[in-house]
């Protein structure tokens, strides 16, 4: 008798379509014991086996840094070389041959209980110790153990061709065995839109649906599933009128998808006539490629902060300009946003003092560190500067909330271009991405060109929902009523500031036509989505409400 | 030749004046060095020294905590307890004994470097690591040494009666000795408003100014101070006609503050007719004492926080509801509004699962917490619910940001007293505390008899800045112009919506007159603040707009 058809309403955190056969990974988190030795446990073997191990995960590490780096973004990458550093600790290594000679135990579980204590110690010591750090450690264990129990691979990377995958939560370095290739689509028990993990699996095109409660119980390796990564919607062992169904709504969505790529280049006109500029948010070099394949109208958000992230010292503004061109050669002639560096507490730069901070996301971040470190932000303006002879330049101040915010760039910016004989400046743009921006909007109109409201950020102070924090997820609603009222507050306070949008909610077709409504006449999303979003604006009609 | 006088504008973190002789304090932070033994190291000499000084401090910490959970406050007092974990920790015992050994130096070396060599690795490996934990480090690191060196009594125990205590800035454990018979008024070079240090400066009645840099350099031992904490203003070595003018200003306001008191017990109708209800907030029973002494009209805000922080389990309802009684028993019969739980993750209770955060102010706290723990939700509604034989009560729900933070309690109180068979129901409550709530008041209002603004929340993400974190204290802005756009939008939102506010922002004189147009009508604010708020009220003419 075959199995009874099961529907699931999942959290949508990754969109597509796919269908397969479930395989279900359940150790991807879990302890993996290793043998217990015999009573003649040789310390000196032991502590060579460990010294192996290490050795072996630290180079392990080194190659899936370079390999994150070069397949999907320098960013992701930094997580192992904080898993080296954890490997590399002094005390750590100590600690565990103490651990060995003073219990007679093997290496393996000289590991197991070292973590664990290191784990309870941020516990009991440091309360608010960031929930990463401890599937850091977990991370870092989990690997040494495997090496000392012989077992070389990562779990994922076993798994069968085109399957997909079921699993508790996924940590980033899971994302690295995530592609197109070997994953059809992935289910998760935990994970929040926001978090690492999704953005791999939104970059990597790979279907992602979360919030599945027990679902290693709900699903059999081999079951037939259909993924809606778009909707959220699970179809396990669906019966024939199921299939053909499915089918269809994959058909439809690939021709229209083909329709948009055919069109991807040409301008996006709703049907009232409104010309809407449609750009790409990029990185790195390959983004930009990808925005130029997908006929992005130019670069909205330029992010920056890699150049500066794992340096001892910050880059000279000709390093800055010669990374720049790089990322940017593919566009040559285009309009490019460039985001002035947004780093925090959370990404501590090795050359501006450390400052802990409770709380990162409301701490010295922004705008508000370059406020402080006035010659960091030099640097970029000159390298921006440079830029023009190439590109339509355009500045974005990041985290404003007050109108000091602006004045301080404006200021510079006035006086390097006046010493220079430059003219006309590029234009200047705000973030609005904290409430107080949004509801002050008339007290920085006067001091910038255009804005840009950065709803992902936005959505998190005014929810006070970190979007990286699963437990508040329900709380993160960017697309929430509140959202848009903001935004309409700032268009009828400054009905003539051009207004633009770069965060994820520029990239959901569902909200288009009422981004509009709220006079937004530029967006800036994912290359991929470019295509889209263009073909949704063309039969989008605003009907602007008067 | 007398001195030039001097005048510094500095950020008035809490209100009063005096005027005093300058004492300079520089080493409540510095390093203590001590003396450097011979070569004749005695290991085991070291070894007894280490542990008398760690038993002698341990037992200071115990002492201390109770001093200050009897004379200040139970918040504060927990900071001890967290000094006592690191104090008593196995490995950190450990280590400073290999130090000693591996070595050959003296204790107080010892501690000094392994508590330099612990701050680092957590600078190291916890990116994210509160700003007070390296303080805690510290603290508890100069108790030892100091202690190690013979000296036995706190810098602050050896200040002059009366003095002006000038000094960078103050840990939570300087704040123990500061009260009102030894210091008149502290200035510091660092130290935000929202900051414990700031709190309890108020709390005790001590003026104090901030934010004044290098003032250990601006000013010498035996300066003549005159201080106005309540505008921030210090004067060091005055001239005869600043004294002759400072001494106008004490006397006026220590005339008006005569009249407040005398009038403390009527009720508080503006110049137009308005009757304004000005209550405390209490959290213990010298709180509520203070209360009735300065004729608050009632209970505004009770925190119940204390009676959950420090215990393994949580309070019965029967605990909750004895210590209830026992704080509020000196104001029987009037009314009482009891706000639900709010604790986070900065404070992890042992009896709630443990989440570390990135960020816990934007994360599971308040009403989020009691969704998921419905029992704790319970265990509170029975408690509050049996107060109203003796109290008017009313019950506020923390962190609201969506209708359904409210509908859960709305209906676990509608079952409760269906069941018991208890009307009518208590006003139930929401806090206006983010902005999300403050934009979408229209559906949050249908479930609540009430709402009252939590002015320091909702400023705090607002402007995205942690009010607790100096580096950013120049962004959190309680009086701009965003808060009371706010509380105009949920005012015309929701016009007939009875409105109170909570925060600090209550208590400032110079803002009554803008709150009560925004449509409050009931204020909350420490018991100390209640008479010069009410007489500020019958000085107010509203002229609401029409």
């Amino acid at each position: 008798m075959p199995k009874q058809p099961l529907t699931i309403q999942g959290a949508a955190i990754s969109p597509g379509y796919a269908q397969g056969i479930v395989h279900l990974q359940r150790s991807l988190l879990g302890p993996i014991d290793v043998p217990v030795k015999g009573a003649q446990l040789n310390v000196e073997e032991e502590f060579t086996r460990l010294d192996q191990a290490t050795a072996q995960i630290s180079n392990d590490l080194i190659i899936l840094a370079t390999r994150v780096e070069k397949e999907i973004d320098k960013h992701l990458a930094e997580v192992f070389g904080v898993h080296k550093q954890i490997l590399d600790d002094h005390l750590l290594k100590e600690e565990l041959r103490r651990e060995i000679v003073d219990n007679l135990v093997t290496a393996g579980s000289a590991v197991k209980s070292v973590f664990l204590r290191w784990e309870k110690r941020f516990l009991l010591m440091e309360s608010r110790i960031a929930r990463e750090k401890g599937d850091d450690l977990h991370d870092v264990s989990i690997r040494l153990r495997n090496a000392l129990a012989g077992i070389t691979t990562h779990p994922l990377e076993q798994i069968p061709e085109n399957c997909i995958l079921v699993t508790q939560r996924l940590l980033p370095s899971d994302t690295v065995f995530l592609n197109n290739r070997s994953t059809a689509a992935v289910l998760l028990e935990y994970g929040a839109k926001g978090s690492h993990a999704a953005l791999f699996a939104r970059q990597l095109g790979v279907p992602c649906i979360s919030e599945i409660p027990n679902i290693l119980e709900k699903l059999t390796n081999g079951d037939m599933a259909l993924v809606d990564g778009t909707l959220g919607v699970l179809i396990v062992n669906p019966n024939r009128p199921m299939m053909i169904s499915f089918q269809k709504t994959v058909d439809e969505n690939a021709l229209l998808l083909q329709k948009a790529q055919k069109l991807a280049g040409c301008p996006a006109v709703t049907l009232d006539g409104m010309l809407i500029s449609v750009n790409a948010n990029v990185g790195c070099h390959e983004d930009t490629s990808k925005a130029l394949k997908n006929g992005a109208d130019g670069i909205g958000l330029y992010r920056i902060e890699q150049f500066y992230i794992g340096r001892t010292l910050p880059p000279t503004s000709d390093e800055l300009l010669d990374e720049m061109r790089h990322t940017l050669s593919s566009m040559k002639g285009n309009s490019v946003c460039v985001r002035l560096l947004d780093v925090g507490a959370d990404k501590p730069l090795p050359f501006v003092g450390f400052m802990a901070e409770t709380n990162p996301a409301l701490g010295r971040r922004g705008i508000r560190l370059l406020r402080e470190y006035p010659e960091l932000l030099y640097t970029q303006i000159k390298a921006i500067i440079s830029l023009m002879s190439d590109y339509e330049v355009q500045i974005l101040v990041p985290m404003v909330a007050l109108p000091e915010d602006i004045l301080l760039v404006k200021k510079m910016l006035n006086t390097f271009c006046i010493e220079h004989n430059i003219s006309p400046l590029p234009k200047l743009g705000a973030m609005i991405e904290t409430p107080a921006a949004a509801l002050s909007a008339s007290t920085i109109a006067p001091h910038v060109d255009f804005m840009s409201f950065g709803s992902n950020d936005l959505t998190q102070y005014a929810f006070a929902a970190d979007r990286e924090n699963a437990s508040v997820e329900t709380y993160y609603n960017d697309d929430s009523a509140v959202i848009f009222r903001m935004m309409e507050i700032v268009h009828s306070d400054v009905p003539d500031m051009p207004l633009s949008i770069c965060g994820e909610l520029a990239g959901s077709k569902e909200h288009i036509r009422r981004l509009l409504q709220c006079g937004i006449t530029s967006l800036s999303v994912a290359a991929p989505l470019v295509p889209l979003i263009k073909e949704t604006i063309r039969k989008t009609k605003v009907d602007l409400p008067r």
